[in-house]
């Protein structure tokens, strides 16, 4: 029997759950639940209901897995607790410092009703954690060195467009090569925020704006650019359209560390990520995540969990005879 | 309360594990087991008893957790079904054909015993495996890549000191810069045995020995070498111990795969080590899952696991709260 899994929001990472669950042939897209009128709601799946979210608690036994794909500022917080009550569900909350209240609130709704959510599902917070946290407890005498990049950061697009005299913008994140050869070099180098990372903004002006002003205003904003070496790049819409379309991400953790006797020996662990489309890489480890929460709950498990509490094997549609056999 | 830690077999591994667990403040060393004379072996570790092996089973009282660092070849067949009678053991079994059969004679005595035993733990297989596991289930439309070095291949270097007129040598296994960047493309190659990987020997040859003839001996040897390009040079004694004494070793795990509705995103998912001392790393990682045993057995868990079964968690010394506000 299949899994079935329903989408909770339809934009792109709703968009790219439907893709993936397409993938694995142990699961099923049961449903797909928007908060706009469902009629203007097109999917890409044929024969899957789209329904009210309103409905969605209608669908509980129809339902598995309930992939939650709002943002985490105002949607996650109130729709996992709400929707654990009725569903195992996954959710990619990225909040860093706000994650252990978001636990909190989850774990107490999915005990009472003996469901298990997994929370902050992804790649950061999600798969760069659990290498931050495999390598902390393989090498603990060592530094972890977190990058990002290339990619898009919409959080910093966004604030690129609402400077003065911008109609569109986009921001990559960039690593400074320099920086990761240090790392990598074992010299575990201590890089200031502007010895890390780059920032390369491509900024489409409307008619006539002050592009200097522009420029200005963007390089000096406090938080977002003002501690990096920013470029900003004028560009028109066809060719922001053009070049600049992708959502593409990726990055680096790293630990260095030393064993032996008297630390004589060094060691580098480092997992990247590069990735065309962060929405669809994103939903792809949601998915994998869906798997591990059905077969926890079938196995009488509840509460709430994140990826550091997720036995590996679980996320893999093999048996551990067949994972022992051919991948150990 | 320490985790305490015994250690059976004092090799190059056992050492490894010595080193780790002083590392390991919530760990102690409580004895090392050996079946030489224990008069003739000499610890690190200061007031810590050296034991003959077979007086292991009188200490079951003071270990919590006994790694195993024998060979796969003959030592743990025996040594971890035997052992887990007594204790939770951890053991490095790295023959990959053998691993479901050792899996099942440990999984029977550990739950009649009611202890937990960790399998095959180290890098690969290990850490390796685990990350193919991950991205796979992550990626199900993909290709898995494994290349190994640059590093010293025991077995390799153990074969060409048994080839006539060697007096000593060591193999270089040496993945090739354009499959790994072939991979790292996106172009999912077909990639042969030759294609991969390069094996380079550094040979010291007995006085008046026949060089043609050993290096073509070593070169057109099956299963070592034939299938690969093979570079040999001859060195004196004294080059050999000077630049080639360390055991370093590393590889890369790549997962290159596909999401999106038609596939049209591809992604890169890459995992590697650079390693100064192989067996020190792999010791670091026994004494991580040393601590994952003990807890798994404090919750009432028994039998063989392997890295796959293990929730990553139980890997660290904090705990789930310290790990989500700081690491997650």
């Amino acid at each position: 029997m299949s899994i079935r899994v329903g989408i909770f929001g339809y934009g792109n990472l709703g968009r790219g759950v439907e893709c993936a669950v397409r993938q694995n042939p142990d699961m099923e897209l049961a449903a797909v639940f928007t908060r706009r009128d469902p009629a203007s709601v097109k999917i890409l799946s044929e024969g899957v209901p789209v329904l009210h979210a309103d409905e969605a608690v209608s669908m509980r036994d129809k339902i598995d897995v309930m992939i939650l794909c709002g943002g985490s500022a105002t949607d996650l917080p109130v729709q996992t607790p709400a929707m654990v009550q009725h569903f195992c569900v996954i959710d990619s909350f990225d909040t860093h410092a706000k994650i252990p209240a978001h636990f909190a609130a989850v774990d107490e709704a999915a005990r009472a009703a003996g469901n298990v959510a997994i929370i902050s599902v992804g790649w950061d917070p999600g798969l760069f954690s659990l290498n931050r946290m495999y390598a902390g407890a393989i090498l603990p005498d060592g530094c972890d060195y977190t990058f990002w990049g290339k990619g898009v950061s919409q959080g910093h697009s966004d604030a690129i467009r609402r400077v003065k005299g911008v109609k569109n913008g986009k921001q990559y994140t960039i690593p400074v090569p320099a920086a990761l050869d240090a790392v990598r070099s074992g010299a575990n180098p201590e890089l200031t925020t502007r010895e890390k990372h780059t920032r390369e903004c491509f900024v489409v002006a409307e008619e006539g704006a002050d592009l200097a002003a522009i420029e200005r205003e963007i390089k000096e904003m406090p938080n977002y650019f003002a501690d990096y070496d920013t470029t900003v790049h004028f560009i028109t819409e066809e060719e922001l359209q053009r070049d600049h379309s992708g959502i593409p991400h990726g990055g680096f953790v790293i630990r260095s560390g030393k064993t032996g006797w008297n630390g004589e020996h060094q060691h580098l662990i480092e997992y990247s990520l590069k990735l065309d489309s962060n929405p669809e890489f994103t939903s792809s480890v949601l998915v994998a995540y869906a798997r591990a929460a059905y077969r926890m709950k079938k196995e009488g498990m509840l509460g709430c969990k994140t990826v550091l509490d997720v036995p590996p094997a679980y996320l893999s549609p093999k048996s551990g005879e067949e994972l022992r056999s051919s991948l150990l």
